[in-house]
């Protein structure tokens, strides 16, 4: 199901060559006023075509509300924002031929042929434009929160550009692991089990297409200490609730799977191996421009947390 | 919230020093005739008191039925699953002074001084015995899955148990890594975003105390990789939807926060530094304890997604 | 799924001829201390065999509290209150005899035949005294609110005890409408369309056995007003909002299927035609213990919506 | 919340004299091509304009679908239908006078002054349109269903349009009473307690906005028999569940508040008794254009039962 959230809750469609794509948002308190230019800088971020680092497709990303404001704030009623494709190529995909590391092939299976190939189509990573948009409402919202992301490494190694390019100029990609950190929480934020932050966050984190793995208050690295230091390493959330310090979460993009050279695949129509060259323009690594989805992620997840919470905006 | 679920929908109840710990199962299809036996099995691997290696708590952790079953089958009603803590002792425990590493602090604030402190209360690991219940039922009633879990690492090294028994004899505690491994998914479980099966099973893996990080198909691994291979790395789910292929995860356990040595704290009564050594009795690692419980979450959302996914049984 | 509310959330179980029936409660708020008196005097008004108007069969309907509660006050953590059946007589019931007018048919083919038959089982109207134990939780949590429900009708007449003694000495059965009305309420409680007040105390009011209609604001009659008369005439409910008036609503109660009269019915063995002659001890009208079922059902929901919408306790 | 089911979930957003109305639908299955002639017949059927007895509002309500269709078939990713709003006027409505009978006054405290005054805003029987959108599809889906609702009175007698249009002639309104009947239905759809047909179903129905009463089974009338008559008459509904016998129930619609004749109302900026005069373009009797809207609401609940319950498509 594309609904998340218990206060503020998100309903997502739209697919990467259809007409648009947008988001529902339902929950959020009246009388709030939108910085529209913040939100802008916020979509900018996340939108592709900026350098050679990213895919030339050119979306301006612009958001259309078609409900939920009056007279610039908030209304107290569903906030509807609908963001058009206007530079699509459909012609770059085969309708037969999955794209290795992508949906496709799972996809048609769940959806029985009929799902919308092109660019992934609800797969894709275009999604998280609306997921930035309301993560930059939700991040105006939080009051004296600041949630920061930065690539904590790419192609398993220290971030640079350089790697990406030379990814780039093999005609392949990498991925990287994404660092957060927030701060401004109060204490007793989530609950016990099922309604962990962990568990919250880490549900809406994974819903970013290519992040495969969500550690909090560096646990892997945790896991090898004795708890005598564990204990005297601040945790950002114990038993499931925010303890006041900084929370700290990392998570792992896999490298982009449409890369330019070409790969082994099987062809749908007929069951027999076939060989793909993925055209289209794709991203060498998706790092960079995951880094305001992350944070717009746990944005929407604290705001969420926030409010059920019972704690005032 | 203590409910998880769309199709099986648990809601945990209990105290690690109440009267009892327990869940209700409702979902389940009629039928179907529980294993008791397998179900004890499970259980076993999860009760404390076996070894050196862990808590001389000793629970026979029977589970009284009290609910939702006739003659031996499930009716279709929901089953409630009661199991009484026989061997609490109240005593080890202190108001005022929150055991460093562990919720008690969080908890006082949350719930203004009213939570349970002994053991823990709510938040205790005990609590996880329910969750293996569930999950004996769920393991049973997946056809042609097979579910497997075991530590990866323990301490930071290859798991050995001379490096919980020199922790320890030390007063500390370790922590680990467990792997899991599902076999005999069908190609087409979960839902792209909100619903993948990453969203959903790292839900009910965070729901598990001292589980701090979730790593599928390699994750941190595979964000070094280029695309090319990672491509022709398996992956067990892709767009949050199985693929067909074994379905790998890891999680980072944090380390034991109760261990025997002395620590600081904060006196909540007076807000100043205080001194606590915890007393109670402990695993000097939860790791081996865990993994029944790894497969349990792991068995229960799949059973979900499985149901939810139109799937038959 | 036998799981309701948003903030307050009950999970029911049990049979009426099982060990127990109860429930899970979970989202109560900590420091809460419950006056268990003040709970068993509302139990009282439910339970059966007070007098020749219903059913002989004996239950103390004692409540046995199994978690969420320390030193007499609630924790924060879910609440799981397990009532004992100690009265039941199952050989009363005959397995492949669906009684005319109870849920034994349906409940045949939606079970696939594993329902628990004796005395309805899961659909007993037993498992209202669950509703009745969190019903009394919340009338005494919501501050300065009275709910106040009692017969309208009974057997289509102004309520006398002589009408059902005479169903009852006809081997017949009557039932009845119930009006309630709850004062004390803040405007702003609900929300519109799928959250409204109506919507969210009709899943609750529709989920009592036997009722059949549920009425807001003299519905019927305001639907042949003229709308210059019902603008006039006070709305407890506007737009799925409370209005800060005073809330009224009605219930009708269809008569209890479980009559001494012989009834035609279908052998589910066979599936010919069959006589039934229902023997057990029943009510010739619930419509007096269902009275304390309905006030339970409305403090429920609007303690829900209560904390829904963030009023303070 | 805005948003409705557990199969099927809508979410819907919207205001009266805001850009537009919709819907999101997620849970349709792949595949489905909807016969949008269908839809549009549908639309009309609830649309204004058509007639003296209707406002002279004058909406096309045409569908746009932004998501979830590909090839003129669902694709199973959600579907987004817009609808514009094109002949509003607004400068009808004051924003300091609510009117009687609306939810104006209780959103203005709900929405703390910042709700959108303008026509209701999103408590606008405009958002009815995407209901019936979203009932067209369903409708279309449920294979052998046939869903059937009528006017049962109008101003408290047998429907006549003189009785509408002699309220319009004074200046007032009338309510009335919407019959439905739905017959193909299987044994075996919904669930006990809070799951329950008549739960769910009347949770929808008491979205739309007027609706004031939900009555199934006769539940009024049956209220008045005798046990072994009740018993006698068929039932579409009995323990929460469909029977496989005709589902037929009634709601009860409060006359239009918006009339024509001067009414008291309190100025929402100084407290003080106000007159108004509600302008705009009004529907003297709503009941016939929310015929259209109770089968939507019915086609959805019943959908969403019916995929939930695993019945095939």
């Amino acid at each position: 199901m594309n609904t998340f959230g218990e206060k503020i809750r998100l309903s997502i469609f739209g697919e990467s060559h259809g007409p648009a794509v947008g988001v529902v948002i339902d929950g959020l308190p009246p009388g709030f006023a939108p910085d529209m230019e913040a939100v802008a800088r916020e979509m900018a971020r996340r939108a592709p075509g900026k350098s050679e680092l990213e895919t030339s497709r050119a979306e301006a990303d612009a958001v259309e509300l078609v409900s939920g404001l009056f007279e610039g704030k908030t209304t107290g009623a569903p906030l509807c924002g609908v963001i058009r494709n206007t530079d699509a190529r459909s012609g770059d995909y085969q309708r037969n031929l999955p794209r290795p590391g992508h949906a496709d092939a799972a996809a048609h299976v769940k959806y029985k042929g009929f799902a919308d190939y092109r660019g992934g189509g609800h797969f894709s990573g275009r999604l998280t434009a609306p997921l930035v948009f309301a993560g930059a409402l939700a991040k105006q919202l939080l009051p004296g929160v600041t949630i920061t992301a930065q690539p904590l490494s790419i192609g398993g190694k220290a971030p640079k550009d350089e790697t990406i390019l030379r990814a780039k100029a093999d005609g392949d990609s990498v991925g990287g692991v994404i660092a957060c950190a927030v701060n401004g929480l109060p204490a007793g934020l989530g609950e016990p089990f099922f309604g962990s932050v962990e568990s919250r966050l880490s549900a809406l984190l994974f819903s970013i297409p290519a992040v495969k793995a969500v550690e909090f208050d560096d646990g892997f690295a945790r896991s090898g200490m004795r708890g005598s230091l564990s204990n005297r390493t601040p945790f950002g959330i114990l038993g499931g609730i925010t303890t006041g310090e900084t929370l700290r979460f990392c998570v792992a993009v896999k490298p982009t799977p449409s890369i330019a050279l070409e790969q082994d695949t099987i062809d749908l129509a007929t069951g027999k191996a076939a060989k793909i060259t993925v055209t289209g323009r794709h991203d060498p690594c998706i790092v960079p421009r995951a880094v305001p989805v992350v944070e717009a992620a746990a944005a929407i997840g604290l705001l969420d947390l926030w409010l059920a919470g019972g704690f005032s905006l």
